[in-house]
């Protein structure tokens, strides 16, 4: 009892073991971390279309919540860029952004999203997760990174534009072009420099400075604070915000409200779809991310606990005024990086995000929007990475196709049709490729008992006897192929009087198979040809063993294509002797 | 130029050698399809929900077109019952039957299916027919026929009912249950069992008693004709139409028609799925047949140019009157049976209909709907056939919750939900299996060059080599599984110094997979252990030398396992020995 609620509560197992080194190098990690969040919290909520404290709030509920159930002990819990944009697109198409049911809809969606990973991570179905191959969601972020940039584009222009494509964005900016605030793009564009200087640059200065490494750590981190004190301070000092330049404004001084989220079947069902694929999508980026700090120090991480980790952030999100949430990958690396130690640090951080939350909004009244949307262009532009073209191109033009569909699907008609457009690519592509095997005609090599394609190695063959290596499980979508591909081989030849199926390559044979082969069977033994089975696999053999193939087969089934060469062909030797 | 247009008609060859024992054989098996297909045609218009004459105008151009651009010289094309219900279950979601929507809807699906066959042909797609798996097939096939007979039980009943699932149908006959027409069910269950009779015990009969062969398949054939005459002559001689018994009444005199179909882009949108289902299952159907019947004379049909034979005869009932059309598998046999020896014997099927269609129908006036339902029912109880769910169930759990999923959704939802699950789950069970391979560990067979499973067989195994032959090509649903599996495996024994990986059954490595091969060796390099590859195929080999892994792999890759285990193996031994 007590290990399977350990299994599904890891912070049983950390928590006995929780000492004062661990409480110190947490805390560290907590503060930095905290610094780094409080404006990406407000600046993910504005991209979300949601009001800033529900940034914050995202940030509290759900990394305790993480850090109770999940598995990995570096992940940082919160909102994210791309999840945040697949919110506002999702709940742009239910309600309109700054109403009450715009902020129902996103509980909701975090509502369903939870749901929806604790159920999968209940039945321990992560493995759906592998339906996104690496290349679509390499295109994917890349595709998710420049709408992004896009979409805050208006706010660095201070006009107001809509959209959720790329046509539709730019066709908004152009046309609101005339209304350009350029106290706005002053400011936009300085943050925005500022920080891309910081990002690149004030690292190895500070090196060269011979700052202390956690030193460093606090100020480089500290870039976007840096940026959202100086413009707060100047539109304040100014009176900026007469002058038409978009302030953050009044924001309460609270700690996570109590909310619940709309349950009218109508909302639902309009979500539920979206829910599916932020929670796929949110879990694979997560997971990626808590992979590879785990394997750094040799730790492992459950992806089916991952779900239930996961799943209970984001129904801790609905149920305190936020919105979907995932584990990010940069705060993720910064925690980390930080020396946190345990999920307890991801607890000191929310504590650290409370604190924020009811003591520092005020300060933040006169922060402009276009400082977030900065804050957002520099760190989603580091997600753009066109690399994956190339090396898909160079390796396989399926996964090319993959991508480029999944690139252009998402840029131009929106992000959920551009990662189903790409997971259905994909899939597709398999399934066309699996239908039209590779089958080899093999003979001896030379000296040896291995048998290779007789059209890439020197080896020895037998007009009496062909043997073909099927290079693919048989199944449904291939099996007319095999039927034609036989029939085709063996009329070519007069002299054939056995044919070997080598099946060292097929891993299944479906009924539908069974049926062609059966086929096979029949159609050969009409025509005086021997058919025979070598190398069959020991689950494959099992299943075909409750079949009629295997009574009614006009040959036999060999061990090793060696055994089947050695009798086959000496048969015929030692009957052409007679 | 010649042998192209041949290749597209394939009538250019058959028909320079056509002489007159091939005309007079052809002509008999004409004359009994002529006299099978009159009724028939009544009653898969009645079917589709269409006018009579509809029915006899669908076996006449497709016939002719079929003639000149199939392959199969047996096949019979016309309406067969499953098209004529998908026909039915289409069309009534846009147009009320009985209007001249309703007709001209027909006539657009007709249009639709045609141009999408033909343009599957001309493109060489065939092989899309085989994403329906057999047991599907089988599965969907039942359903239908258990649908279709049910709803002809309205015209047995003389009740008006509708819907195009079991539930609709079933509830609909319950409501209208007590306007039963007895006069009606009399003459439906004696024109149903006198079809059972015939079906069943009719030839035998003629076959003791000792008629010609050529007399005995007339007569047997010639069953629903003498069900028609005697019906019709009762309710003529009776007055039985005042009795409320529902009959034929006017079909037009008349050739077919030219007739244009909807061409709106709302009727185009709304058929267009529909369409695409009947095309596929209507190709799949009938291949099927011409393949069966082709083998029989090792004749060849060509899968692609049967596309495009479909897809004329398609297009000619979109534009003679008609609706949808396939081969049909009983006439086919019939014809195929009777002797036709090439599709000649189509064209004088078409004629003899035709002249049916001037001068016979003014003698079906008084037919009852009844008849035509009996001889439906009578027809396709025969495609019932359940055995497909023990044969599945004793061999595949996989196929076997296809096949029971297509015929429950099939009944319950229509045959448009039930055929598209069909495809769906046959998919997702695939790819479910391959994404939790078959790895066995291998050990070499005594005396042999040859590996085989650690636990089937026995075998020489090493402690500081491990082999892993992989039971699935490498792709994105699998990759993540292999870089889990290979962890865990190395972490259980400490004194292996080398993982090989036996790619006899791998037959691709797509770009995720790649990623998690490099992955895979960057963590092996890391806890000093060899990472070797062996018999990879030349196709998997190609791709691979053009990534970076092949120059990055800290181990090597063997032409043969036995070359792997010799060098690797023996490496240690003389390893120990220094």
């Amino acid at each position: 009892m007590m290990h399977r609620l350990r299994s599904y509560m890891p912070i049983l197992y950390w928590g006995r073991t929780y000492d004062s080194s661990a409480f110190s190098n947490d805390l560290i990690a907590a503060v930095i971390v905290t610094i780094m969040l409080i404006p990406q919290s407000l600046a993910y909520a504005l991209l979300a279309g949601l009001p800033p404290e529900a940034g914050i709030y995202t940030s509290i509920a759900p990394i305790v919540l993480y850090a109770i159930f999940g598995t990995s002990r570096a992940l940082a819990v919160g909102p994210v860029a791309v999840v945040s944009l697949l919110t506002a697109s999702a709940i742009g198409q239910v309600a309109e952004a700054g109403t009450a049911g715009y902020a129902i809809a996103a509980l909701t969606l975090a509502f369903l999203s939870g749901g929806f990973l604790v159920v999968l991570g209940v039945l321990r179905l992560g493995f759906l997760a592998n339906f996104l191959s690496h290349p679509v969601i390499a295109g994917f972020i890349t595709a998710s990174g420049i709408l992004i940039a896009t979409s805050q584009l208006k706010h660095i222009l201070g006009v107001s534009a809509h959209g959720h494509t790329m046509p539709e964005m730019l066709g908004s900016l152009l046309v609101h072009l005339g209304d350009i605030n350029w106290i706005t793009v002053l400011i936009g564009v300085c943050a925005a420099g500022f920080l891309f200087w910081v990002r690149g640059n004030l690292k190895p200065l500070l090196k060269r400075l011979g700052t202390g490494p956690l030193l460093t750590d606090f100020l480089s981190k500290g870039g976007p604070v840096v940026a959202v004190v100086a413009t707060t301070v100047a539109v304040w000092a100014f009176g900026l915000a007469d002058q038409g330049v978009k302030i953050v404004g009044d924001v309460p001084q609270s700690l996570p409200p109590l909310t619940v989220p709309g349950l009218s079947f109508d909302l639902l069902g309009a979500l539920l779809v979206p829910a599916i694929l932020i929670s796929i999508i949110g879990f694979v980026e997560s997971v990626s991310v808590a992979q590879t700090l785990a394997a750094k120090k040799r730790q492992r991480i459950d992806p089916d606990q991952e779900l239930i980790g996961l799943g209970a952030a984001n129904l801790g999100a609905a149920f305190t005024g936020g919105f979907p949430v995932t584990g990010g990958f940069s705060r993720s690396v910064v925690n980390y990086d930080a020396g946190a130690e345990t999920p307890a640090a991801g607890i000191f951080t929310a504590i650290g995000l409370a604190i924020a939350a009811i003591a520092l909004t005020p300060l933040v009244y006169f922060l402009p929007n276009a400082t977030l949307a900065a804050t957002i262009i520099v760190a989603v532009l580091s997600l753009v990475d066109f690399s994956i073209l190339w090396k898909t191109w160079a390796y396989s033009r399926a996964d090319f196709t993959a991508v480029v569909a999944t690139i252009l699907l998402t840029l131009g008609l929106g992000v959920e049709v551009g990662v189903a457009a790409g997971v259905a690519i994909s899939i597709l592509l398999h399934l066309y490729k699996t239908s039209r095997p590779h089958v080899a005609e093999v003979g001896l090599v030379p000296g040896t008992q291995h048998f290779r394609n007789i059209h890439r190695h020197d080896v020895e063959t037998s007009d009496s006897v062909v043997t073909l290596r099927v290079d693919e499980s048989l199944y449904f979508v291939n099996a007319r192929f095999l039927e034609d591909l036989i029939q085709t081989r063996v009329t070519q030849g007069c002299a054939i009087r056995h044919v070997v199926l080598m099946f060292s390559a097929v891993n299944e044979v479906d009924y539908s198979a069974l049926e062609s082969l059966e086929a096979i069977n029949a159609r050969l033994t009409d025509m005086g040809v021997g058919l025979h089975l070598s190398e069959v696999k020991g689950p494959v053999m099992d299943r075909l063993k409750r079949s009629h193939l295997i009574h009614e087969l006009n040959g036999k089934v060999f061990l090793s294509q060696f055994d089947a060469w050695d009798q086959l062909s000496n048969r015929e030797v030692s009957q052409a002797a007679e």
